[in-house]
């Protein structure tokens, strides 16, 4: 795996002795790689945004426990020590599914019988095995979504769903790649994503980098847009999806959809199965993360409000089931109604295993 | 008028040989007032938003008008020159009514008989008297407002149609203020408003200045607020409104009466007679201005996008009359049919006069 930035990179990866992961506060204007040994750095990483993304956090997340698991290997309590570090870990950040996910999966993969050197082995293995998963997931689910799009039109996104949230490929701008491959996208248009600017700088910066046509609009224009008739398909990530369908995702994702339902416009969940949260049974229950003021009072460095404000920074939004069109995972796609659409897909998984 | 900034001022006042402005540009962090003496920095001054706001610019427009004729006063072609400079400054900005408004209704106001240094005079008292009569206009209307909106809830706006905006007190944040003096409204919700964050820099101040508790969201953040039953109203203002109802205000008030009618809050447009244009039937006439592209791309001088991104920065959309409650005025409360109730309105002027 090259740092070599290309269309399609991964943001992060193992390096033998921990990660590798370019600094996603940094993008577009800087392409700068970090390297970490200690998981501790890694939860820093996470919490500071350094690597976001649902799935790009799990996959870190991941990476994370193998870390702790060969820095604990010579201590006298390592399944202790390691049990404490993976719960930090899992609680780096809330929203996301796939972060406990993964650290749940490293932990249930740890053999009894191994010596702490076999099995921190034995996590860095599973951890890669978890990313190259993602990827391929991310790949199987731009093909079904790519299916789904009209021919011909325009594409919505919102955040940034792309190789840097993921594994690598991306969810949602996995399955616009796809789909553009495919001619059957002309044209891409990508909300800014305020506060954090994950449209502006992170989701603009991979689809110039893609060769593919885009804009980037205020999140406020999105709705006009649409009502302007130059939206044919939106396509959003998820950072958890309960299991009735409801999607938690970036804040403004709610408003979206609401958008394109007045507008009839399809609204499509881009997400691996490690996003379903099926021991939830409704959006109302999925935690939601609030973020320092600060990313909404300083933009690059500067105050642009004045002392005094009360500030909301509310990092995602719940978007019921009744405004997803489909959602779209490795093992196909799930429509209304989703408690069964969702069990469907579930099922696939311990098919498959 | 002084320039000493309390919770009520005037964003621009006539100086005796010009205007002096404060500078929308630089606020929050700095307050600076400009004075301009040739009406051409005006309509600088108009197109570069050192003042914005519809009524504003209509105020700034018959200052110019006036300063225009003081400059062309010993000229020949008094007459031909300061038609050419109306309309130049009529055409500063296309999307607000006031401006053509307020431009013609100084021009009208010219006596034949009179020589042109008394008609400079004359203009200059006139444009005075289109100051005090719009400020003095969204005080009535801030009591209509304020008696519409609900008993204790929280109100929430977008961009800034506050005193800046204005000739003074303000349209909706003047009902907003009048509703918070009757302890109507117990909080307030200002969206930033991307790209030029008039709610971010200019609302979020005023409101600091005038002691009201309020809260600053990222645009997207609106509809989650409304999902979760946080807003009881919306009120904003409007740079144009059709004859039948159809309001052009600042891009993302779409979005925001979409998903106020989605989730039954109502959603008030407050605004002087001087922006209903009876001319225009329907909002898809009227002229939406496109603003540079650095809006977007650069925040306080620093460029957060990727080189090579396509941007839209439309500064307006049209927000059907179907998702407007009612449109609050100076003489009185408009409400569905719009093309009835508008006509009633504005009849109350030549009524008036």
């Amino acid at each position: 795996m090259s740092k070599t930035i290309t269309s399609e990179f991964r943001p992060i990866f193992w390096t033998g002795a921990g990660v590798s992961l370019i600094d996603q506060t940094r993008l577009p204007q800087e392409e700068i790689w970090l390297d970490y040994s200690d998981y501790r750095d890694v939860i820093r990483a996470i919490k500071d945004m350094e690597i976001r993304g649902a799935p790009a956090i799990g996959v870190a997340g991941a990476y994370a426990v193998a870390m702790a698991a060969s820095e604990f290997a010579n201590e006298a309590d390592f399944k202790g020590s390691l049990e404490a570090a993976s719960q930090e870990i899992r609680n780096a950040r809330p929203t996301g599914a796939n972060l406990a996910w993964a650290v749940d999966r490293m932990m249930a993969s740890i053999q009894p019988s191994a010596v702490p050197g076999e099995t921190a082995n034995a996590l860095s293995s599973e951890a890669c095995r978890i990313q190259d998963e993602d990827e391929a997931a991310n790949r199987r689910m731009g093909r079904f979504g790519a299916d789904l799009l009209p021919q011909g039109g325009a594409v919505m996104t919102h955040c940034n769903a792309g190789a840097l949230a993921t594994g690598g490929f991306g969810t949602a701008i996995g399955v616009i790649r796809t789909a553009w491959d495919d001619a059957k996208v002309s044209h891409v248009y990508t909300n800014e994503t305020r506060p954090f600017l994950q449209g502006a700088r992170l989701t603009a910066w991979e689809l110039v980098k893609a060769g593919i046509d885009a804009t980037l609009l205020p999140d406020s224009a999105a709705g006009q847009l649409m009502r302007r008739g130059k939206v044919q398909a939106i396509v959003v990530g998820a950072d958890r999806i309960a299991a009735n369908g409801d999607v938690a995702n970036k804040i403004g994702t709610y408003s979206l959809a609401v958008l394109a339902k007045e507008n009839e416009v399809p609204f499509y969940v881009a997400a691996p199965t490690s996003t379903v949260d099926m021991q939830l049974a409704t959006g109302d229950a999925i935690p939601i993360e609030e973020r320092p003021a600060e990313e909404v009072t300083h933009i690059a460095g500067r105050q642009i409000t004045p002392d005094g404000i009360g500030i909301l920074n509310t990092a995602f939004d719940v978007t019921p089931n009744r405004y997803v069109t489909a959602i779209i995972t490795e093992n196909g796609v799930a429509r209304h109604p989703y408690e069964d659409g969702l069990k469907q897909i579930m099922k696939r998984n311990v098919d498959q295993s």
